[in-house]
């Protein structure tokens, strides 16, 4: 697997890293559909996102966002695959892509917990800005732990 | 100034207003008893507010938080009396009163439009803060405004 | 009837109808960067579909369930192109096309009402399916009230 | 301690438990003012029934409903006491009481996790319905596992 492994980049040189998290489907989520109110798998993304960074990269988004850092969705793609209802437990698999300097980009895969079966995929894709809404360029920090992440990963 | 009813006050010498702002149940503030969620309320009293402040005080609120000041709910009450579904109109009455000289608080009522089939019943008391959430002595522009309202109303 | 302009169809025969809605940025809809949440689009896309199949079709959506018939999104994009803040009014520009048969495409554009800056861009792809999920055959009338509203436009 | 305290009475013969549940707040549950937006105590208020019914009765609420018990809030207050911001860790104190045989009644405390630090206190008050929002008599079997619940806490 050689050397590249231990560098957060696919083979087109994209970083690439993963985490997985849980959320349980919230009664102020469904719908009179009966399931889960179809926007609230972008919440769900969000929860997502706010864990894979407090523990791939060792710091709260708050944190990044203190740090005057803002990764606001400029992008966002969905596909619903089945039903999930009040009290659900989901699985929710983030992965996290470089798709160019400037931009992040998260793949999401919703399931239920218990049988696997798929509920969502999606994925966002974020810009740099800082507190006024104006692109920035990646703070080094910020991709300095991302390499880290991949290091400790691999 | 004259009569008591040229005044913004009732008997007890508190200012009062009303206003009447009508609304559509959206589909996603609906669960899977089929009726609204119960915390959409507080929204809908939100919306009510911000019109109310619009039309009886002749700016918007998001002025008021531009002038630094800001009105948020310390306190809540709310009774559910019946259901509304999907794309039903609520017509939400509402009525601000001045307990005391640092607190406003809003009263309402929610119907159905169409039957005046009551709804939600409840209120809302506010505080004068500031950006940090500070206490602030209400700022005499403020009141002004509230004055004037009464006095175009009588 | 003649040209084909005169029926809800584009040029490859597929149907097209639009409609423009207006709604406010409610407060709950705001998050701490001082514009909107980001998936509060996709509440808006729901709340301008709901007055296009009512001023439209000539029935409301809740109606539409009522024999039967249920629209779940299947499929969503969007792309966050500008700031909304508290307050603004949006204007909501939703354009229906029928992709295949069984689907439904709404395509919209939310822009700041004052001076049309784009804030949202994005669509919708909905299934025809019964109370229980399954998909089936749009139903004969839905297609007609489809038909009439064009012929109605043009 | 007596055999009273074997029984989920407090002195007034009123059935009283008690349990904890943490959450965290969520980006989507922030609004323009940097902390959340007052509406989302609700929402947390339920996900702590949620649990508290899992954790100290062995059954799902939604296993409660799809047996036709449902538990609409009929009645809210909120406290609004402190702020809290995106990502803070929340502790949610909730108890519950019967104040009459046909009604439940939960009060919480949310607290900063950390620090402890007050946020919100407040209660709701629930009825028994069936699946068509008319009033039910406690079924025994829910008033039995409330029993339960005290007996094996005591």
């Amino acid at each position: 697997m050689g050397t590249d492994d231990q560098r957060p980049m696919d083979k087109s040189g994209k970083l690439m890293l993963r985490h997985q998290h849980t959320i349980r489907v919230r009664y102020s989520e469904t719908d009179q559909m009966g399931t889960f109110y179809h926007a609230r798998a972008l919440d769900w993304f969000e929860c997502a996102r706010s864990e894979f960074i407090r523990r791939l990269m060792g710091l709260s988004y708050a944190e990044v966002e203190k740090r005057g850092v803002y990764l606001p969705v400029i992008e966002a793609f969905l596909q619903f695959l089945g039903r999930a209802r009040y009290d659900d437990l989901l699985t929710i698999d983030a992965t996290l892509h470089r798709p160019s300097p400037a931009r992040l980009r998260f793949e999401m895969e919703i399931r239920l917990t218990g049988n696997g079966l798929p509920v969502v995929r999606g994925w966002t894709v974020h810009a740099f800005v800082d507190v006024h809404g104006r692109p920035i360029r990646p703070p080094k920090w910020f991709l300095d732990l991302l390499e880290r992440a991949h290091a400790q990963k691999s």
